[in-house]
């Protein structure tokens, strides 16, 4: 692991004692997220830094919580060391998520425990901004009354928006599917909130699904995918892209809109407009439209988006003729539009996700075929096609992970637990 | 500036002395690239490196030919420094192109100069792969004696293809509009070149013309730009991206691939054999088809491409009602498809290279135009519209360019001068 390069500074920035210390606290805790657990003497081995010096970041790290001693070490020669291992159990990050038929929030901790998950079915633009933000504004200050219950730090909040984000005054510029055009969303929640000491941000759904959904392939079959593409299948496709394992954000923060490639029958009309949109074809409601009747339940908005997918699945699962065409035809539009993507940006993994995660199964098959068909480079150009199970906790839990990074960057953020908070913190 | 840290590599590798007079001798002449010029006091301030080192480490550039004494520094109080500056004006690299009417060649000096530039028209899918590669290694090896007289050296060869390229073998795996599958074409080259002591390399065409272009922008009207998208128009459309200032060559090298998004009249048949690709309606076969007869002498292959443009141009200043009302449509063509990679890639600038450039009077109106209708962020994200000026050389000096890096990278590669050399070299 390569230790971040402190010393590099310019010369003109003088660094003073609580800034060094700052920053190998922050590269003790970066080495134990790489490494899993590890020996005070590795940990000093391979960060560089000498062994008194480790020893007390380390304990510097216990009492914030954020690390924990673990079992000894095994499988070396010599005496076994005590190993630790990153904790912060109860140091946590907020996502939420603003969509067109739901909201939603996750805590998510720096050991990876969840410590909130919730989704609450609503019609955002029957709604219109205000009442939505108030109900998410309810939605945040509930799970800080139960995590400020459990003891738990809370270090930031991510709000996932499906539309175009301008993330540095924390504003939704266009966000077609809700009918929302400059919302300053940040502003909103702090005001709905009152006096919180974290920072609030707001980011596009689909980008911060795909920093969750990265993680998720690395962590899995792809542990060495450097270029992603993650779809998310909604009332829109949202679209991430992860090149050369970084964010492509673009130059103004408006990359990866890919919902309306123009490549779709020309009599569709879409949420934005225009005519001959992909998403118009591979959109949830099109899929809906397509294989159920006018007065089916499966399309009551007010319905969990799980609950009626799941009732899609057993209509497919039985076999019910109409739910399988409209499954094909969204799997064949599904693989073209992502053959476009996959020309240009020769992913190593294409992900699914949303609702088209849900329905993979029926969906996957003709994604396939159309890859094969339509990618130029031989054998798709080695693109993996792979399916997220992360369901629609993608954005909030990426969310939640974004929020979390200022720990990683500065580690003495989270204040020094009491006795009584120490014991709820679940220590070995 | 940011000096590269040799100090961070792993502790088990330990530099020895000519590793690290090699890793500051390209400190210092990175250092030169980017500040132009300055004393060695100030090099030694911005480098971190003493004063008496420099002065050795100026003395071997400038005995290597790669920086010479410059005018005496102004506007600055005390006694006026002499200046040192980036020279190497007798080091090149090499830029070759094979493209489906003609082959190119460019040498390009470290100090900027360009030593050779030639073109030749020739008809690459009727002679094949062979006869093809026979006319560039002829090319090359005039070049090369060419430069051998004037005392230059060789860094490198990057030799640049409108296909699918695998950097690794050096191998084209598909190059559709060229009709060439699995052309080995560092292998063929070499061998058709005898022994030389460069390394020799094939990558993109559009990736090459990319790197040049960017490079244009940066030193123009957009220094600040860190994304951009370059199409160019020859009979396909090659794609460059660079995201966030390096270049998208997605997991397998095949990213930019961006002639085959399914847009056009589903009745135009593609060089690949789909229907409906973009580069159908916006190639060059498409625009000549539509403005000239088929006995037009525009339309011959064996005529140099820029004498055909030039003759477009000229009827389209003339008013040839059929050349804009072809120009027209291409344009509109050319914006839509341009929309579907801003929607995607948010870049600041969206760069016309090849034939596009050529004819960017007539073009751009349209592709405004598209762009803001079809472009989903308000003011087309952001994408400012440039036309390039490298003209059918943006590839060949991309690729010159990337032959170049060697010498930052290390600069012991440049053999020291013999006294007639030096002379040659025109120091001041």
């Amino acid at each position: 692991m390569v230790v971040r390069n402190f010393w590099s500074r310019p010369r003109g920035s003088a660094a003073d004692h609580m800034t060094l210390r700052r920053h190998n606290l922050a590269v003790v805790l970066e080495h134990l997220r790489a490494v899993d657990a590890a020996s005070r003497a590795r940990v000093a081995a391979e960060t560089g830094l000498n062994k008194a010096t480790i020893s007390s970041l380390v304990a510097e790290l216990i009492d914030r919580g954020l690390v924990r001693e673990a079992e000894a070490e095994r499988g070396r020669l010599g005496r076994p060391g005590q190993l630790v291992r990153l904790d912060g159990g109860l140091v946590c990050g907020l996502g939420a998520e603003i969509n067109v038929d739901y909201i939603a929030l996750m805590a998510l901790a720096v050991n990876g425990d969840v410590l909130a998950d919730t989704r609450l079915p609503l019609d955002a633009e029957a709604l219109g901004p205000a009442a939505v933000l108030d109900a998410l504004g309810v939605l945040v200050a509930g799970a800080l009354r139960s995590l400020a219950k459990l003891g738990a730090q809370v270090v930031g909040l991510t709000i996932a928006v499906p539309g175009l984000v301008q993330v540095e005054p924390g504003v939704v510029a266009v966000a077609p599917n809700l009918h929302w055009h400059g919302v300053a969303v940040v502003d909103e929640i702090r005001e709905r909130l009152g006096a919180v000491d974290f920072p609030v941000r707001v980011d596009n759904e689909a980008n911060l699904a795909a920093i969750a959904s990265y993680t998720e392939v690395l962590a899995g079959a792809h542990p060495s995918a450097r270029d992603v593409v993650l779809l998310t299948g909604a009332v829109g496709v949202g679209g991430g892209v992860v090149s050369d394992g970084r964010l492509l954000r673009g130059g103004h923060g408006f990359g990866g809109e890919v919902g309306h490639i123009p490549i779709g029958p020309a009599d569709r009309t879409c949420g934005c407009g225009r005519l001959g949109c992909w998403e118009a074809v591979v959109g949830l409601g099109s899929l809906l439209a397509a294989s159920t009747a006018a007065d089916d339940k499966v399309r009551d908005p007010a319905l969990d988006v799980v609950a009626r997918l799941d009732e899609l699945s057993a209509r497919a699962r039985a076999g019910d003729p109409r739910v399988l065409a409209a499954l094909e035809e969204v799997g064949v539009w599904l693989g073209r539009g992502a053959a476009v993507l996959v020309n240009i940006l020769n992913p190593d993994v294409l992900i699914l996700g949303g609702y088209f995660a849900h329905l993979a199964r029926w969906l996957t098959p003709a994604v396939d075929r159309e890859l094969a068909l339509h990618v130029i480079a031989p054998d798709a150009g080695g693109c993996a096609v792979a399916v997220s199970g992360l369901g629609f906790a993608a954005a909030v839990r990426g969310g939640a992970q974004t929020s979390l990074e200022a720990v990683f960057e500065d580690p003495t953020l989270v204040v020094v637990a009491d006795a009584a908070q120490t014991t709820i913190g679940g220590k070995a």
